[in-house]
């Protein structure tokens, strides 16, 4: 049963994904934009929650083998400057602090836009022999890119605030390549509990991390075609371990280098949920993550043209239905709210659907009278009765529901919006390649391409896009897309793979 | 029963307290202070973690009643310049982001020192009605100051890493002095469960927060004899308010401005457990916050002179033995940790009574065959048997039973340190002056002051303390000081209240 509410939509998605965006975190009170500094923003008590689930659910998926710690948001320059590739990657995007009170700093100091050179100095003392490996720490922190590109909230910000980055060192290469397979298993595993969908690939050698050997990244789909990194995973190898001379003492007593890993999420992951499952309507939350699972709201008529004795008595035993219903549904664990505001219960339907409350549970005299509620999905509007004494276990049951309803959809957008070129070839014209980048528009095209940093400019430049990278196939994908993974490069003609490109972020 | 271990004591707090206290956070690993910028330190994950489960608390306490939030760290210097009190106080302690890259900024950037210039602009955005009131938000975040004298971790930081901080906006002056009533309950139920002695008091005029109506501060002492500031609270007033243009429509429809309080604890709360309750086997932390709670030491005898084929299956009844214990306890909810290490069980108990963990629980071959298990107290080393089938209920009776201990002992410690001077008046003489002085070395002297700022400096001249402030009695001093709460001035004879002085970290 779809019983959509006649309440007016006022948000476009499909047509005007920015302005949507922009007006969702205000209206859902997310993020407030009114802060003069540019790309930094504050967060409101609701998205600050639905942070601090988001970021429960990754805290807990790391904390089975990493530890947490913290490392200071000051960096000396010299520090920073040690690793020649690294800091080449940062340096223009470097804040740096230069004064105290009225004095000059003897050394700057820079604002971390990563940790690598705040840890490893430390990494160095920590290891000492085989027994301190692998060591595997992580952090929540804010870093910051002093970024001159057009900011957005959650995206693209000078204040990063909540940028989860881990590292690991190891006593070999074997060891380091299984952490770096074990975190894309546990990146996985953090968004499909977000129910957002992605690829994953192994960057192309000219835009991987500053410092790695290589680097994997995760990459959703945006409402307006482009894709969206929202997660990376780095081989380091020895070259850090060199540059800060981090060495452990072997069994047979011998020195040798650690080879390391690092892999970071910023809150880019709360801007895919927010992205990829909201709608006209606004918000539309995972109920694992959302701040209010279930809203209660009672259904009380004015008093106008009504017996004002009996509306009284009807109003007290509603709201009395109501506060049980609460105080079941919080003992059982749910996240519920008891909407008893003076608000017209229609004025309560927009702000909590606005706000991607899951479900929402409507308690009218009627339904006091026949001893039940009237349960309403946000995912789709669709609307139920329950028997007042059954009302828990419905909950819960419709609340992994919708986790699944949601998830399904947005894979199946998600997959719908990449492109395979199966057997594409080179030299087949500019015809196809205009159709090739007419869908590159709206999605992720797979194209076959041998590596080359030549062909994969040219592709970027004659498509429009950026080359995501390798596809590295994860069960869905493979599935979903079958054909070969292996043909010939559309540029040369080489031998190549399966390569993701679209218009990124 | 008190069966004090064998192992050598290492640490002297009471001769020493300044090299204990460097010692425990190293051999303890809580803070490493290897890194090389002056004044921040790097939390080690034992440490992490036992700052983790503080802060777990206090956001239980904050989040009754405040929302959290998190607004940004850089603030734009015309903002910090606009409040003239407030930035006097602060200037010359403010770090100043003057790059991005290789650009001059336009507009210097200070890294915030406490959040007033960042949260009230905003505050004025988000406040319109009476409806809006009272608003009271919390954040926990790092801030920095450019301290120019000798800096100490958790104590006296260029980055204070974890800083809580709230702001409250009311309709009037009557309910912002009920929320500073309401802070003063919140922050005295937040150091009884850190087991935390300490005294109130309202700070002189002239050692209030900048821009602040008045403040209200909680010190602990410390084994030096010295007082640490451990929470602040401030009327604001109406001064922020007018600053920032902060005003709200009331019922009338008039215009107001808001009467404002902010509130704050840093990660001196962290210093302060470690500090009251440790001895000189290392940390003793308070069963609510120990990372591990209970650690499990199975007791097997090397294999020289013995059965070697009787021990062997004697080692493994008992680490199966062990096993089983740490299974209960955890689903027990208890933070439990089954050290089966290589390590001999002297180490064992070394390492965790450093660590503070409350109870250690020893499993020996004999236990195993009369189904016990001993458990060893970190507090006073009392050892008691207890039969395998009793383990969880002991083991959550001892952990409380271990809290009361504790907090009763620093209680103890800390009263007695506080000297009261009854009938002392003006002209007494040198000599009572002289012993006032070698009394304050070792803790709190409470005296008559009449309040005015030249009093208050020539006692703090004569005795080298600084004034705390008046007294403000909660139940617990009140009791134990009891006495005359009004009385002369000691230096001009005029009518005076208790106040206390000390000398301050």
């Amino acid at each position: 049963m779809n019983m959509q509410p006649k309440t007016k939509t006022l948000l476009q998605k499909e047509n005007n994904f920015s302005e949507w965006y922009n007006e969702i975190l205000k209206r859902a009170e997310i993020l407030d934009v009114r802060y003069p500094v540019k790309g930094v923003y504050v967060w409101y008590p609701y998205g600050y929650k639905l942070r601090n689930l988001i970021y429960t659910i990754l805290r807990s998926l790391m904390d089975k083998e990493h530890k947490e710690t913290l490392f200071p948001l000051l960096i000396p320059k010299e520090e920073l400057m040690k690793e020649r590739e690294h800091i080449k990657g940062f340096e223009e995007e470097v804040f740096w602090v230069t004064k105290g009170g009225s004095t000059e700093l003897d050394i700057p100091l820079a604002l971390r836009p990563t940790s690598e050179t705040a840890i490893y100095p430390v990494f160095k003392v920590w290891i000492r022999s085989h027994r301190d490996l692998p060591l595997r720490i992580y952090q929540i922190v804010n870093t910051f890119r002093y970024e001159t590109r057009h900011t957005r909230p959650l995206i693209r910000l000078r204040e990063i605030t909540s940028f989860k980055e881990a590292h690991t060192a190891h006593a070999d290469r074997a060891d380091a390549e299984e952490q770096v397979k074990k975190a894309v298993a546990l990146y996985k595993k953090f968004f499909d509990e977000l129910a957002i969908p992605y690829v994953i690939t192994k960057r192309p050698e000219w835009d991987k991390f500053p410092g790695a050997e290589y680097s994997i990244a995760f990459d959703t789909l945006m409402p307006d075609g482009k894709t969206m990194q929202i997660a990376t995973i780095h081989l380091l190898g020895e070259s850090f371990a060199r540059t800060f001379d981090i060495q452990y003492e072997d069994k047979d007593g011998s020195l040798k280098y650690v080879n390391q890993t690092c892999y970071g999420i910023s809150e880019r992951c709360i801007a895919a949920v927010i992205s990829v499952h909201g709608d006209d309507h606004g918000l539309m939350l995972p109920p694992e993550v959302a701040p209010i699972q279930v809203v209660i709201v009672p259904i009380i008529y004015s008093s106008k043209g009504k017996n004002a004795e009996g509306e009284e008595s009807g109003v007290k035993e509603v709201e009395k239905v109501c506060l049980a219903v609460y105080e079941k549904l919080k003992k059982a664990g749910i996240r519920a709210f008891f909407d008893n505001s003076v608000d017209r219960p229609g004025a309560k339907y927009y702000r909590w659907e606005m706000k991607g409350v899951p479900l929402r549970i409507e308690v009218g005299p009627r339904d006091v009278r026949d001893n039940r509620c009237e349960c309403v999905r946000r995912d789709d509007f669709s609307r139920m009765r329950v028997p007042l004494s059954e009302v828990v276990s419905k909950v819960k049951g419709t609340l992994n529901e919708i986790h699944d309803c949601i998830a399904k959809r947005a894979k199946e957008i998600f997959f719908a919006n990449i492109y395979k070129t199966e057997g594409y070839e080179a030299g087949k014209g500019e015809e196809e390649m205009k159709e090739l980048s007419t869908k590159a528009a709206h999605g992720i095209v797979s194209i076959f391409l041998c590596g080359s940093q030549r062909c994969g400019q040219e592709v970027e430049e004659h498509l429009g896009v950026s080359v995501l990278g390798e596809a590295i196939y994860d069960d869905g994908n493979e599935n979903r897309e079958g054909g070969k993974s292996e043909g010939k490069c559309m540029i040369c003609s080489r031998k190549a793979k399966r390569v993701y490109v679209a218009r990124a972020y």
